[in-house]
């Protein structure tokens, strides 16, 4: 782990401080999430009641903030990656669409996902005694270290009995692993950054290889039916050159770029329908266990307005 | 109509143009979109490339503009109304619902609308030959000028034979109309300006009074279950105390606040089952008609995240 004092951050004055995403409206300080290259003229803003934490880790510009109505904010690059008010429902959607599709999912392989939000849903379903392991495979440290101070309730599983964690390229790791997975959620941050190598065919195939026969993968597509569809279109002719059942799902959640964002989920078994959960809890248990998530979201997640879904069809 | 030459539209200059919702940073003009009455904290931006119009019409603030990459954006007291690239999705969800909801929907009034949007999509009924008349209720006639000339695609059946324009207060007209209706459409802005008594009681006793046995109304909610789920529970209750039958729907899109906005649909008739449409198009017809509506967005429109259906339930 960085050599990182949680007890002892030195704070920050607002006043003084110099990022390029932040800059002071009226007496206010905003955060404003802009992409010159990502999403050019559109950008999302949120009002700053204080800085957390900011650093330049080995791999990313690390900026963490409290919000006036987010609550607590994690910025790497200068992207939003996630906020406490609506966190909940990207962690459960990219979490609970694989492992409610799956008849058995034991063994369960993370890829990314230094806020150890996916943990947490994951250890819903090791709890319910379905899920027996999980690794996760997180580049950075850093990010998980802060998470655990500024995201506590996201993290609060990040050393769960369950939970092996390893620090490591998870590109790396997926070419030398023998173990096979049941799921593999690949949890990361956008292309522009460490995460570039995510969103190549490579990827699908390290995928494949590490993962059984039944086994399901799901990725965050890093963008959404409005911003970039031609983008969409590839990544999703790049999976289907290694799996033979591709589907396209969104979630919809303010903070993210156009207040949604795709998931990529495939499988190589034909048979499977991803587009509607194999398992239904009673409504009961899902409103005990779920947020965001039911059956009925998972479903849906899979319409698209009409000229995306032709367009992604072709 | 308004005196306005829209063949001699005097040029604004962007570098000395003042306007509360616009900003300069780093060469680049900014609308910035935030409130902080409605949603506090967060805040859309669109860069602009120029300034189209601006004015004070007797209502309301109206400010047009040329984005970078959203088209034409229509804003009316600091709030956007339209841009061209989304448009689409809220004018075809509130009036295709009710459309496709009722059996036989000949007459429909409109309230509001005057960016013609809705008028275009009712069009579309009216050449398949279920609509025969139109009727819409517009309060600032600017408006519909306006998009006229900067949201030609929307605006563009404004004088159709079969729609009779008004230029009033539409809860006046509703007042003291004897008219019966079969769908009536309330496409207005938000609460904070001429809209602020659509969204009282005594506003859907008015609709109540206008409408056939079987007829539906939809509304704009103004807002979403990520802002104020307090507020849109009162405002379904207000419904429910006049209406049998109401169901939250939701439409996603990058221009509006946190990406999607409610819509409140209701009709007296328990018997309707409002959350799939009554009346299915042919998949090639659809595809056609439609960019964004079909018969799986009509009914997972009515799909909302655990949390906020269990809110919006009681």
């Amino acid at each position: 782990m960085s050599s990182i004092d949680l007890n002892n951050i030195p704070s920050i004055d607002l006043e003084t401080f110099q990022h390029e995403s932040i800059f002071k409206q009226n007496n206010k300080y905003w955060f404003f999430e802009k992409s010159d290259d990502s999403f050019p003229g559109q950008a999302f803003g949120l009002q700053i009641v204080q800085i957390l934490y900011h650093t330049k880790s080995p791999f990313q510009d690390i900026l963490i903030f409290e919000s006036l109505n987010f609550g607590n904010v994690l910025v790497l690059n200068g992207i939003i990656q996630c906020t406490e008010k609506d966190e909940f429902a990207y962690q459960e959607l990219i979490t609970h669409l694989p492992i409610m599709s799956h008849p058995n999912p034991k063994k369960v392989l993370v890829i990314g996902g230094g806020d150890c939000g996916v943990i947490r849903e994951l250890i819903k379903h090791v709890e319910i005694g379905t899920v027996e392991s999980i690794t996760m495979v997180e580049i950075d440290d850093m990010v998980i270290k802060l998470s655990t101070k500024f995201l506590p309730e996201m993290a609060k599983f990040h050393n769960h009995p369950k939970v092996n964690l390893i620090i490591d390229d998870g590109f790396k790791f997926l070419k030398t692993t023998t173990e096979k997975f049941d799921i593999i959620i690949t949890d990361s941050s956008d292309p522009e950054g460490p995460a570039e190598e995510f969103f190549q065919i490579s990827y699908f195939k390290l995928l494949f290889n590490a993962l059984h026969s039944q086994g399901i993968v799901i990725m965050q597509s890093s963008e959404n039916i409005w911003l970039n569809l031609s983008y969409l279109k590839n990544l999703l002719k790049k999976a289907k050159t290694i799996f033979k059942n591709v589907k396209y799902s969104q979630c919809y959640m303010p903070s993210y770029t156009s207040g949604s964002l795709g998931l990529v989920i495939a499988t190589n078994d034909e048979s499977k329908q991803l587009m509607s959960p194999l398992r239904k809890f009673k409504p009961s248990l899902e409103a005990e266990l779920f947020k965001y998530y039911n059956s009925k979201v998972h479903e849906s997640s899979f319409v698209l307005p009409m000229w995306a879904q032709n367009e992604l069809k072709n």
